[in-house]
């Protein structure tokens, strides 16, 4: 397991762990949207001095594409195994740049520094690294730790609110997972009013939820499919959003996701239907309420690629309670396609 | 550790263990000439009711566009994480094959069927996987272990005696790994002379040593680099022949090598003259006798990409004296061109 460190002062953390790596062997990978937004936040030698590899942002340069352009530059700037790839960014960066170190001369160093919620509470734990291909999220990828994982909330404040609510959604998944208080308190959450320091302790509890269960099934071949709760729609939700060039973050489609597999919840596994009527509407005050994205059809398609599906149809971890975790629960396209037309996901 | 299973009925043990498969989840992945020459030795039924992946052969085509067809084709035809590729050729196809396998949704089922005595006694063994990228062996997979791996001799048949005796050097190599009565029979060796019965038992042996190694370190931090014995020299001028065009077969590159690192091996560790000349002398007769290549600096500048090397230098695996293992020597600059031109590798 990596190791995570909540810090406030990223700087001096940083510096102490590269002590112990050899000078010129750092290379700092981000995007351009993190390089105008994130370093500033760094001392200016800690770049500076480094081997820096810039890539293009969002989902569409999460591909084999930028991945090459990581490689060649390691390559060519004579990248050996001992060298660390510093990993600043998203979620994009720290999946793209995790799987870029974990290939390379068949795996170097990485640090990752999580610089958005979403890659905070998510992508910072657990070891998944990928790229999309053929539109399908991080369908080529590893599963590898990285050295550490620096977390400090201060790149928080260049988020807008939507991204810090796409972040969120994971945390109210992990609460979901969990229950008792730790879900109350997620419950009362308002990006407006939360102070600093409830936020960084709700984030230590929430990254937590999911270090456990990644630390009991790192490979995913059982529990660890409970953090896909939410996800087998969302996905689907997402990869739609791409083809189609429509704005979307992965923490709304997950929003999305979970009412829609909670709904599956109510209908077979007896989620308390109250509850659930709660916690959708949590979902619809906070995001943009969805009415309409495409077809069933269409969306079960997607689901298909779903990596959990074997040839029993699509795999779900729907929840008999909060806290109360289902895994391998495979629904019919039927099934599927009365959801999403009893939320009113679909047209 | 993968299960390798020596056998004569390849079919017949490929049959009993695809049983723990789902049949739509079987895919085969051949090379255009391994198509022609090896697919002949497996029940119709086998291939034909399976999916089917073909790649052009060759070094120059283990690369990232050869990956991404691979990926294209999992990924269109559904394949699922319970999915298997069952990569049939020689190392280029079960190296590519298994760094498909080992990253496509993160990771599906994998078994080897190496058909070349180089794949079935090299990378048969270990789980490193790979292709090349600019010009530079390996340069990009993962450590990944198949399910099984199957070796039968009968494929062998189908090779010209150029490539016996490029996974022959493998043989070599390892026999001089172990030392004692394995190096004897190994040195005793010529692919016209030798029974069927007798190679099945070297080949065997041969294994058990990489084996051996492999599971005392798999992920090469130690001991597992006494099998780049003969390579760190050998790779150099194998990625000099592929970058100008010059038919050069792996094993012919490694056996050079190994000529070097023993001459370096008689200068640094004291390894016995008399026997570096009897082995020098063995595979100057086995193979073309290789005389010129291109100047050191050249060979010199490819070997610091070397996967081992770190700052302090260009990283050797030396003997001491056969069966006698020193990893880690690093050697400058003059020591490796002086022996380059004391054993006329240079112009």
């Amino acid at each position: 397991m990596a190791e995570i460190i909540f810090t406030q002062d990223v700087n001096r953390k940083l510096k102490d762990i590269l002590q112990s790596y050899i000078p010129k062997d750092i290379f700092v990978l981000t995007d351009n949207h993190s390089k105008d937004l994130c370093l500033p936040f760094f001392d200016k030698e800690l770049i500076l001095t480094n081997h820096f590899i810039e890539i293009e942002p969002g989902e569409t340069h999460k591909s084999i594409s930028s991945l090459e352009k990581v490689w060649n530059i390691l390559s060519t700037q004579g990248a050996k195994r001992s060298s660390v790839l510093i990993n600043i960014g998203g979620g994009m960066v720290t999946d793209l740049g995790g799987f870029a170190a974990s290939c390379f001369k068949r795996g170097i160093h990485c640090i990752n520094i999580p610089t958005t919620l979403l890659s905070q509470v998510d992508a910072s734990v657990g070891g998944k690294t990928g790229v999309n291909f053929l539109g399908l999220k991080n369908e080529i990828g590893t599963f590898s730790i990285p050295d550490y994982v620096l977390i400090d909330t201060c790149f928080l404040k260049t988020l807008p609110r939507r991204q810090i609510l796409s972040g969120f959604a994971e945390m109210l998944k992990h609460a979901l997972l969990k229950g008792g208080e730790h879900l109350k308190a997620v419950m009362k959450f308002t990006p407006e009013t939360i102070s600093s320091t409830e936020f960084m302790q709700m984030l230590e509890e929430s990254v937590e939820v999911k270090k456990k269960i990644v630390a009991e099934d790192p490979k995913e071949h059982g529990i660890r499919k409970a953090l896909n709760f939410g996800h087998t729609v969302g996905h689907a939700i997402e990869s739609y959003a791409i083809e189609k060039g429509i704005e979307l973050y992965h923490g709304e489609a997950v929003a999305y996701g979970m009412i829609a597999e909670l709904h599956l919840a109510v209908k077979k596994k007896g989620f308390n239907n109250e509850i659930y009527h709660q916690i959708s509407q949590f979902i619809n005050t906070l995001y943009t309420p969805y009415t309409s994205v495409t077809d069933g059809e269409t969306l079960y398609k997607l689901m298909l690629h779903d990596k959990k599906n074997d040839n029993r149809g699509v795999n779900f971890t729907l929840l008999e309670a909060p806290g109360r975790i289902s895994i391998d629960n495979y629904c019919s396209r039927e099934e599927i396609i009365d959801t999403l037309q009893e939320i009113h996901f679909t047209i």
